[in-house]
């Protein structure tokens, strides 16, 4: 709080220049906001609704050009070096905070928080030599996996341990990476997560809980709705309870695993926009990209009350055929306007339906399309 | 129809750069399309979204630069100079077709094809000198409006007879502005509008019937649902006989008369999106922008079904508090990053809600907000 609350034709300043910023800027625009992405690649996404300073997230100089005449700054991935993030929070107001970047940057500062918070996580041990594995395996048992504790995203980053005779093969992959967790494997049921925004002055907007599947370790459907009453109040408690912790500003992603007895064991945390949200932008009175850009300027939330039932694919590797996705009542699609290459994601699709039953029919054939071989990989 | 049909990642031309523009930007951005548009002034509200090219509409070497690279050409006024238009026809698939923009360009044009295709429109003359004026006020009678036959918007050239005395006078007044049309004044009971698109093969996709109400010739509030059954259909009937006349590939706005007995009557047609769809932005499953884009790319056209009542409002001369427009539960505020001026249309805000009795009292909100003092009327 105390940051000045910035002009209405503000511009933001976002450090990353890819599909998210896109649609930040997307969202931005109609409120007569004005956009300056840093990105290291030209031609990223962010470019076509903004000014795109091509440049590496922790370059001053680059850091220093994208702030030129920007009111406030935010991110679109937690993997910004937080020394940029706090180099910027001198001289701008930065939400979420290096605070909110930090923690999330940190698997073991993650499951702290939620432990000091009362918040279930997977049982963990930091590890950072061979002999601590061992140790934290006795512990810990298995199956169990071993994560770099910062960096990873999309599965990367990890290695399975489903013996304790795992444990020298887990070493040698990771441990090269620095600084690592292992974590007990959750038997869970199904993957869940929450969307979360919280306000400047502490007001706080919990969208429907998504169901996610994931795919290789990357997202590729998250679904709404999904939950009944009472699961939708225990992660919305869940992330009520993060973000004023972390005294948080903008959105909170928080990816849950469900377990048989239906309880929630919180997975990871994402201090920003988040893929298993691009639903908000059809199916939901108030996007996630608005809510994330209203709360950083110090304006009111909107309702993130659902407008229909609805799920999004996400397109990976290459887009879809166009005309076959369109032709499917209550369809979208969303172009990245990124090369196609193997695991990326090049762009979603959104479909929407009245009710369950249509929207299953209609999320089958989105899936069929998606699954078909593209016909302009090479577009 | 014959025209080559635009590669996945297209350029669209666009004739006109104001919010229209901006607006189907910002429907196209996200389906990977390029912008270019073509506006007489610098820092037009499209020049967010895509390349501004700063030239007159009619000025054929920015008609040249403005479709270079480009793949289609549309517009987002019918005011566009017909042979600027046909010049770029020549090179370039141009939807809607310079026929939609050369009858919507003429108000007898327009009346003598829905007189043609049945369609009701108030009884009318064409008038090119005073004595004309004279013999028609003998036929029509008053109350009469006397209009240019182009050119006008907003209310502007126009001039109401209540007498056949005020003839001398509606003639000095509008005369010299050249051909005039004069029309019998419609005892409406409301102002509709309906909005319909239809693709390259056909295919017609009809919206809800919106109430309008203007304020001093200039559109300020328009709401959906607001029209039964019946009278929906006979919308659209209407809507589809214009489309399939004019062989028009796009969105297609009626303006609509409803008499005491529920009749419907024609008042005018824009070929292109209109201000009376920008509910469909947040109140439709697809907008009309992104139904336009669609349309004239050879698209499948998306579904205009409303997802919830709501409502338009436009904020004309300067914008309203931000503050307290996104502080009304289901409100969402457009920008269009114009400068405060009286009469000009510089935003708008849409308002959502569940049912009527909570919009209605939502809408009330947004009007008190929009109708106070404006809190940064020189921002």
């Amino acid at each position: 709080m105390g940051e000045p609350i910035p002009p209405p034709r503000a511009c933001v300043a976002v450090l990353g220049g890819g599909q998210l910023g896109r649609m930040l800027g997307l969202a931005g625009i109609p409120m007569g906001l004005r956009f300056r992405f840093l990105d290291p690649v030209a031609g990223a996404p962010a470019g076509a609704v903004g000014d795109l300073v091509v440049g590496g997230l922790g370059d001053r100089a680059a850091l220093d050009r994208v702030a030129e005449g920007a009111h406030v700054v935010t991110y679109e991935w937690e993997g910004v070096p937080a020394d940029g993030a706090r180099y910027l929070a001198d001289r701008l107001p930065l939400f979420p905070s290096a605070r909110s970047l930090a923690v999330s940057q940190d698997r073991v500062a993650e499951k702290r928080l939620c432990g000091d918070l009362g918040i279930a996580t997977a049982p963990f041990a930091a590890v950072d030599d061979r002999a601590a594995l061992h140790s934290a395996l006795g512990t810990i048992g298995t199956p169990a996996i071993l994560k770099t504790r910062s960096g990873g995203y999309d599965g990367k980053g990890q290695f399975r341990l489903d013996a304790p005779g795992d444990a020298d093969a887990a070493w040698d992959a990771l441990g090269p990476l620095g600084h690592l967790v292992l974590e007990a494997r959750v038997a869970f049921t199904r993957e869940l997560s929450v969307l979360a925004c919280r306000g400047r002055d502490g007001e706080v907007a919990v969208y429907p809980v998504a169901a996610n599947i994931h795919e290789g370790g990357i997202l590729r459907v998250s679904r709404v709705p999904t939950v009944g009453r009472s699961s939708q109040a225990a992660a919305a408690a869940i992330a009520r309870r993060l973000l004023e912790a972390l005294d948080h500003v903008g959105v909170l992603c928080v990816e849950l695993f469900e377990t048989g007895d239906g309880s929630l064991v919180v997975n990871e945390l994402a201090p920003r926009v988040h893929n298993s949200g691009h639903w908000t932008i059809e199916g939901a009175v108030t996007s996630q990209f608005e809510n994330h850009l209203r709360a950083i300027l110090g304006l009111p939330l909107g309702a993130p009350t659902l407008v229909m039932p609805n799920a999004m694919v996400n397109c990976i590797g290459a887009l879809p055929d166009r005309e076959a996705i369109l032709g499917i009542a209550g369809a979208h699609l969303h172009d990245y306007d990124k090369s196609p290459r193997a695991e990326r994601k090049v762009g979603h699709v959104t479909v929407l339906a009245d009710d369950e039953a249509t929207l299953d029919e209609r999320l089958d054939r989105v899936e069929h399309v998606i699954r078909a071989r593209p016909s302009h990989a090479a577009s």
